[in-house]
Parts: C-alpha cells; sequence; structure tokens
C-alpha cells in the first residue's frame, strides 16, 4: 500500500474485540462461588459463613470510625494490623502480610513464585483432590500448570513416601497449596505430617488455613519454615467475610516477594480496623468457636441416625454422604425446603454434601428437612 | 547417587529462599505511594484526598449497615451497584466492572489484555511521561514491556500524526494509558482528541477518569468504542478513599474478559454501600466539587502572585514550579511547615510540587507558608 494511502481514522475497528484479549483468558472459565441467594428466609449453609455475628465491640469500633475520615487512603500496608498479628503470632510485622481477603493473597502467590509457563517444576502449581476448588483457577488464569494428586479415600494426606511415586507430583513445583483442615471435606491434618510434607518439597508450600479456627491444632509453627506460608483470614472464625480481611505469616523472603506486587491500598480501611478490634476480643470469638463445634458435634450425631455418612470434621461444615437418594437429588430437594447447601460435581465430591454447621436452630431445621425428605 | 541413598528429611534446605521468588519479582521495586503520615497536625496536601467528607447520607447507611451482616460474604459482582452506575451512565450493568479501588482494574486489565513478553506488540503498555506512575510498574509487574512518549511541554497530548512518527509508540500495541485529567499536570483533554487518540489505536486503551469530576467535561462517551475502557474512581470526587471502590465502563467483551479474571469477592461489602449510597446524594458532591473548584482559583491566584508558574488544572491539585528555590528544597521547607505536597524526581516534572487542594484554609496555610519561605 502506497505510504499516504491508509486511512487513520477508525483504526480500532480493523481488530476483531477477541483479539484484543489474550487468548489464555478467553479460554478461561470464572471461578463460580457459592450462590448468594436474594430470595429472603432461605437457611444459607452453602458458603461456610460463621453462624454468629462479629463481637459487639468490633461492630462499636467499624461504627465509631464511619466519619470524615472515609475521604482518606488507608494504611498502605495495614501496619497497625501487622504490628496486632505479629504479637499475636510471635513473630515480626516483616513476616506478614494482609490482603483484600487470602483469595488475594493466594492469586498474588501464584504471580511471585510462579512461571506463567504449562512447562517444567517453575511453571508448576499443584495440590490435592477435593481442596479448594479456587487452586487450579488461580494457576490458569495465570498460564501456569496445575496437577492435583488424590487424598486417600478417607481425605487423609498421602505419605511423602506414596507422593514421591505419584503422578503428577514433584518435589520441586514451584507452589503447592495444601487445605488444612481440608475444604471440603472438613478432615484436619497434624502439625507432624504437614511438617514431613514440606520438608519433602523444595518450592514454596501455602498451609491455606481457612478454617482452622475450629481444628483441634494448627501448623503456624511450619511457617519458621524457609519455604512455607501460613493462609489465615478473618471470615471463618471471625465474621468478617463482609470486610475482606486475610493474611499471610511467613519467612521474610517469601512475604517481601509478595509485598512487590501487591495494589499500595489493597485492604479497605475498614476492613483493617474491624481486623484490629478483633484481635482485642479473641474470648468473644473463642466462645462462638465452642458453639459451632457443639452444634457440629449435634448436628453429625443426628445426621447420622438418619443414615448419613458424616466425615469427622475440623470445621465449621459438614462434609456428608447422604443415604437413599444421590447427593444432587438432595441438592435441589433441601433448596425446596429453602435450606441451600453446596454439592461439588467432581468424582471425590459428587456422593457428598458440604453443609455449614450454622446456628443451633439452622441445624435442626436441616434435620427437620432431612427427616422429611426420607419419609 | 543409589536409590534410597538421598536423605528426604530436610529438601527444602537445599535451595536458597531467592530461588523460590521469580526472577522477574526479584527485579520488582515496589510502587511508592505518596506517604500516609503518623504524626498528627500535618496540613496533607500529598495524596489528593477530597478536601470534605462523604455525605452524611452516606455515613448513616454505612454506619446502619455495621451490624450482624458483616459475617456474610458481599454481593461477588456488586450487582446493585453496577446496576445504580449502569442508570447513571446510562449503559447495562454488563458494561461495567467493579474493583478493590481503580488500581486493581488497572492491574487486571494488564493481566487479560497483555501478553507476558518483552517482545512484540502483544506484550506492550504505553502510555504518556508524567502521567500517573503506577502504569510502569504494572507492566513490569505481569513481565510486559512498557513505553513511554512525553507529553508536550505544556502537557498536551502529542497528535496523532506526531505519534505515528513517535518513538517507542505502536499503534498496534496491547494496552495504552491514558490519564485523563492528566496527573500530575492537572490538564484536561478535550473528548475530540481523546477520540481521534483511540481511533488512531488498534489496542486496548483505558481513559483513566480519577480527576474528571473536577473537570470541564469527560470522555464517558467513547465507553461505546470496541476499544476503550473508562475508568473511574468512588475516590477523588466522592470521598471514599477508605472503602476501596471504582470500576471500568466499556464494552461487554472487554468488561468480561476482566471479569473473568477477577477475585469472587473484590469489593467489600461495606465498600459497595457507600458508593451505591453516594449515587442517591450527588448534588451533595457536586457542591463539593464546586467548593474544590473555587479553592482552586483562589489558591492559583494567590501562588502565581508569589511568582509561582501554575499550570491551569482540572483536577483536584495544582502542578506548581515554585519561585527561587529547587522545588526539591521547597518540598522540604513546606515540611518543616507541617505541610505535606508531593514531588517526583523524574525529568519533565522535577521543577514542579503538586499540591493537593484542600480546604480554603489548608490553601491559605500553604499561601502562607510560601510567602515564609520566600521572606
Amino acid at each position: 500500500m502506497a505510504s499516504g494511502a491508509f486511512i487513520w481514522h477508525d483504526f480500532a475497528d480493523f481488530m476483531k474485540p477477541s483479539n484484543r484479549i489474550r487468548p489464555l483468558v478467553q479460554g478461561l472459565h470464572a471461578y463460580v462461588p457459592g450462590e448468594q441467594p436474594k430470595i429472603s428466609g432461605l437457611i444459607k449453609l452453602n458458603t461456610n459463613e460463621n453462624a454468629y455475628p462479629p463481637s459487639p465491640k468490633v461492630l462499636r469500633a467499624v461504627k465509631a470510625a464511619v466519619d470524615g475520615r472515609l475521604r482518606l487512603y488507608p494504611n498502605p500496608t495495614a501496619q497497625r494490623l501487622r504490628e496486632g498479628l505479629a504479637r499475636l503470632h510471635r513473630c515480626r510485622p516483616e513476616n506478614i502480610i494482609v490482603g483484600n481477603g487470602s483469595d488475594e493473597l493466594l492469586s498474588m502467590a501464584v504471580r511471585a513464585f510462579v512461571e506463567p509457563t504449562r512447562s517444567g517444576a517453575r511453571g508448576r502449581c499443584q495440590g490435592f483432590t477435593p481442596s479448594y476448588s479456587l487452586y487450579p483457577v488461580l494457576a490458569r488464569q495465570h498460564g501456569a500448570s496445575w496437577s492435583a494428586v488424590p487424598l486417600d479415600p478417607d481425605f487423609a494426606l498421602p505419605s511423602p513416601s506414596a507422593l514421591r511415586t505419584a503422578n503428577g507430583w514433584r518435589a520441586d513445583a514451584a507452589l503447592t497449596f495444601v487445605t488444612t483442615p481440608n475444604a471440603p471435606s472438613g478432615r484436619g491434618y497434624s502439625v507432624s505430617e504437614l511438617g514431613a510434607l514440606c520438608r519433602s518439597l523444595q518450592g514454596v508450600v501455602i498451609l491455606d488455613e481457612a478454617y482452622v479456627d475450629f481444628a483441634s491444632g494448627d501448623a503456624m509453627a511450619l511457617s519458621k519454615r524457609p519455604n512455607v506460608l501460613v493462609s489465615r483470614t478473618f471470615s471463618k472464625g471471625y465474621s468478617l467475610c463482609f470486610q475482606r480481611v486475610g493474611y499471610f505469616v511467613g519467612p521474610r523472603e517469601l512475604i517481601s516477594a509478595l509485598d512487590k506486587i501487591r495494589d499500595s491500598y489493597n485492604v479497605n480501611g475498614l476492613g483493617q480496623l474491624a481486623a484490629l478490634a478483633t484481635l482485642d476480643d479473641l474470648p468473644y470469638y473463642r466462645r462462638n468457636v465452642r458453639r459451632v463445634i457443639g452444634t457440629r458435634r449435634r448436628l453429625t450425631a443426628d445426621l447420622e441416625a438418619l443414615g448419613f455418612r458424616v466425615q469427622p470434621s475440623e470445621t465449621n461444615f459438614l462434609f456428608a454422604k447422604p443415604p437413599r437418594h444421590p447427593a444432587e437429588t438432595w441438592l435441589a430437594r433441601l433448596r425446596d425446603r429453602k435450606i441451600l447447601v453446596r454439592w461439588f460435581d467432581a468424582p471425590a465430591t459428587r456422593d457428598y454434601l458440604r453443609i455449614t454447621v450454622g446456628t443451633d436452630a439452622e441445624a435442626r431445621a436441616v434435620v427437620r428437612a432431612a427427616a422429611q425428605i426420607l419419609k
């Protein structure tokens, strides 16, 4: 084409819209979160929210901060919250990074530690199946590879020696995700087996302890290891889903790498304040956890009496194989009775329902509905 | 090594900590946000926050929501807020995505539209200098290339014909960032020149209108184009920095690509509520904008009377070349007088101070301090 003959007045129209989007992204399906229903009167036991509200002290602290200061940027590094968390976990603020929910930090970890390539160990994320369904989504979004080794039939971790020969498992994978206690099975793992797992891996290991507040133990001690990040959230044990606050604890080198790719003001100010006020009222939350554990025990017994096979749970949900009908049918029949639970359509999970342990009244409603469905 | 001779008990120690971090990330320097001072009594004119608080109605709406519902996840797609914004901008909710501040969306745009490679147009981000200093940070974090063309000496946009031959500019770059009105210069651009620019580009163009509420016009009409995303925030005109809410408006194809890489619950619930309540009280914010514009006019005149050369501003800040001393010296001397402004150490900016237009009282304090420094 002769120079000057080219018409520049609408160059953009020469390109199909889809050509502006990375092929990688075109091929993605968004992660599907649990339904947030608009119908009122539903008993919502599908996203593992805490049955109890934040403490009155936390609500007062947040309300008291709702004033002219909303015009100002929040502290960019969540400094006071990191100091409070450092006291709690007996480490230094430099060992902590706070995120817009722990989901943001999980995503940042993939970007900081994994090359965007499907070939080789440096581009590999790995984990177990079933576990938190976000991990493979994050790996794919980044253009990295994902492979998963099945948990044992009772959802136990495979032993390090079994992993050494497991298909798809590599000791040198860039990033390994472990949900502990496991979701969706609810099973807890001991710090010694988690320690052995971390020692068998060269790359970064994230111990995702989202549900740890409902468990009999935790693996925070492993956050001293050079390759381990422990992920925590204020969403589950601390009733602050709405506010989006999670954090990682780990070695300074890994935390500072994450900090380099963090959005400057990634954690909203009222969320920081709410989390900080939470740390000042931990006995309130320990009481709630004990109530949830009591309800969990009763709900387990009541469902077992109806013929459910319920996995032992160290979380605020139950993973239960319902009797007589397929789990998917139960999902629909419970929904007909205005009870929302979760069902995951994958080989290891499709025989089960995941049921959040709500209040005692909610648990009784589940048992009543189940008895009706079995009639 | 013979099989079995290898000791597995602490494999992790064989790797240096830095080997677990991507070389790309090791080479990054984190973006440095404007200082959030801990000293009280400082007049904070360094991060362009709004001089006035959110409306009483917004504060009431947020306070009223601080209750047990904080235990629940927020709406994952900011549905009601997107519906409200769609009414405001006369588009559909599918044309809008809400972010944890517009910074989150700018970062997502790089990941959705730009390949993580330093070679070729598909891996190229471009923009102008000076403009928002976050753009090159985001490109580098992603492993993409960044190139910038200087604005004209009066901070005007180069013409499309000048750009065609400009070093480092490509019509087929994957992503082009335009801060409009410009930061840090404060200069506004007409929708017709922005339209010509967008038409001359094949890739995605982000018109970053963070400061548009203080300008005489806007370019929202260009969000109907197939390659344009208009970025807005509740931080500046709407006094909600603390709450982290920004959004993009644009064609459904581009918005839905961004949605695929969005964190499920990326916008905290109180932020969504505050932004929605803001849309119901826009006259309050228009009054504040008029007050800021009045203060801007008076501050400009007063500084010019003292010998400052002040750029015409369509924003809530002034970009001003101070007399007698270097700008860096002014930064320090104003700080001695408890006034915090911003100075950017780059060729096009180092002769200037960027001064947020605060309240009238704050502006008078700036003028008084400047007069003392010149004595």
